[in-house]
């Protein structure tokens, strides 16, 4: 085939935010597909909070990246060779495919997708792991009733848009909090949102006791740090905190900040509960059935904040973490 | 009846561990009972941490002690002149009496107690608001199954001693955490819990992993700090933690401490739920009966420990945050 595949290896653990020189961007010759292995192109590539979890030393939900290994992505793609009797040449497929051009993988790893339904992109946000994400959390955690506040954090991002549009279709009130005007209007005027929190601009606990008057009942948390101890000061009697993430503590290079309110917890009554997403891997399909429901009828919007070029990655990855995307960041790395 | 109360009402908002400065002691002439109101001859007055929360000022389960008031204190003493038809001279009953020899109360505000079953400091500790704080924090929130690993902090202290034995009944494995060896020593020789860990001597941590191979189950957290940080770094999958209390932190000045490894939460996919013991008012009489049971099989043993003199209140208190007492701190103020 000849093929060749350029990909970013791990090169050294970062230090607060990955610099360039945490990685290696180097080339190698594509291998065949052995039995029961197919070939996949690579489109697009998933950036997300997460990864910068997986670089970290240390016990976690699932093993580090070690140093020399291709970067971990979640990634969508299509089938250029297949020795799979369930996979073909042409299928759309996602899957952890690394950040990378080509990867040969077990045709049991991929999952196919339709993109009659929706483009290829939208399988790595709404309809793919941040979608799930979204939906197991808020919905088994999170609990939410007709009538119940529910506020959401990283308002704006991948998981954040999903949380607050369940949280509607389910007849709640939703509060978003989101970095900047621009992301304030795109939840409130985009997504029907009842009210968004600037806080870039706003004092948080301020505004969260004039827009969450009766409390907060559901609070789903990507952010941690200061923005976490906002929301815990207002909760309502039996809330519920959905730990999610803690986007602001990511790169800290000191002691990880807790939440200096969890009081709050015993006060009201309330408990704070923590997931990753492959906790409910069972209960997939149930998710992407409602949300592909939701996003064929129009009740569930998606929006993709796409950059290109694989060499872009080392770049591309800390907008993440300056809040600078809106929707899920993508990276396209060719056309299909 | 010419009878004359003592009593110690909160001179000042205590910064800090509170000083003798914090109270002012004095005497007023006792008034007689009115319609439906009843005279209590206090003898025992129950010390509890939740006291310091009590005196601190700004929003909690119930209004502070204002400045001028008696002390808000659980009591426990005789009835020595009643308007009130369910209530009789002789009769002995707890209720919320305060820091003082006498006090005028409604009937209907008044538990009438069996000494005949257990004498009467037990009703301000194990068959009191300890026991039922350990009852349904560890029932209802932790929800502890045969097997499973129990951890309580503050193991020797009232409500401490009640959860390990509740969980010994429940068929769990128990680790108590406590200040010094003779605590330690009484958990397991007294108690029947299966290790005890000694916060003084010990690193906690380091401790946990050894008597918690399979990690905890259940933490059930009395003191928060630092023990609560390396609580959470041991816990196991679906982990239930129980926020009762955060000793360590009531008398801090500066910013309370969070948890800083709260996103074991996320990793583990496990909670942390808060509660006062006044949420589970309407099922006092299931924890009464259980306990009842316990203690009169002697599956539940019980130890309190006695100080003598209302003077002694301010200095007594202390013992509660110095670590001191061993089971359940009391005041005893009269003989009965």
């Amino acid at each position: 085939m000849d093929l060749v595949n350029h990909r970013f290896q791990l090169a050294a653990r970062p230090v607060g935010l990955p610099k360039a020189g945490d990685w290696s961007y180097g080339e190698e010759a594509v291998r065949e597909p052995g039995e029961g292995e197919v070939l996949v192109k690579v489109l697009y590539i998933s950036l997300d909070p997460a990864m910068r979890g997986w670089i970290r030393e240390g016990r976690s939900y699932i093993p580090p990246v070690e140093i020399g290994e291709v970067m971990r992505a979640l990634a969508a793609g299509e089938v250029i060779a297949s020795n799979h009797p369930a996979v073909a040449v042409g299928d759309k497929v996602t899957g952890l495919f690394g950040v990378q051009e080509y990867t040969v993988v077990h045709g049991d790893g991929v999952l196919k997708v339709d993109t009659g339904l929706a483009p290829l992109p939208v399988y790595l946000g709404t309809l793919g792991m941040p979608g799930m994400t979204a939906y197991f959390g808020l919905l088994d955690i999170g609990k939410p009733s007709e009538g119940d506040t529910v506020v959401v954090s990283g308002a704006a991002g991948a998981v954040g848009t999903v949380v607050g549009q369940i949280a509607k279709i389910k007849g709640c009130r939703v509060v978003g909090i989101a970095g900047g005007e621009a992301k304030c209007r795109y939840v409130i005027d985009e997504l029907g949102f009842d009210a968004a929190i600037d806080y870039k601009s706003e004092d948080v606990a301020t505004a969260l006791q004039k827009d969450c008057p009766e409390g907060i009942d559901v609070y789903f948390d990507n952010v941690g740090g200061e923005i976490l101890d906002a929301a815990l000061a207002q909760l309502a009697r039996n809330a519920r905190v959905i730990v999610c993430g803690a986007i602001s503590q990511y790169n800290a290079t000191g002691v990880m900040q807790g939440p200096s309110n969890y009081l709050s917890l015993l006060i009201n009554h309330a408990s704070m509960t923590g997931f990753v997403v492959t906790d409910y891997l069972s209960r997939y399909p149930e998710g992407a059935r409602d949300l592909g429901q939701w996003v064929a009828e129009g009740k569930v919007k998606s929006r993709e904040d796409i950059a290109v070029g694989l060499e872009s990655f080392p770049e591309t990855l800390l907008r993440l973490f300056s809040g600078e995307n809106v929707g899920k960041l993508v990276l396209q790395v060719a056309s299909g």
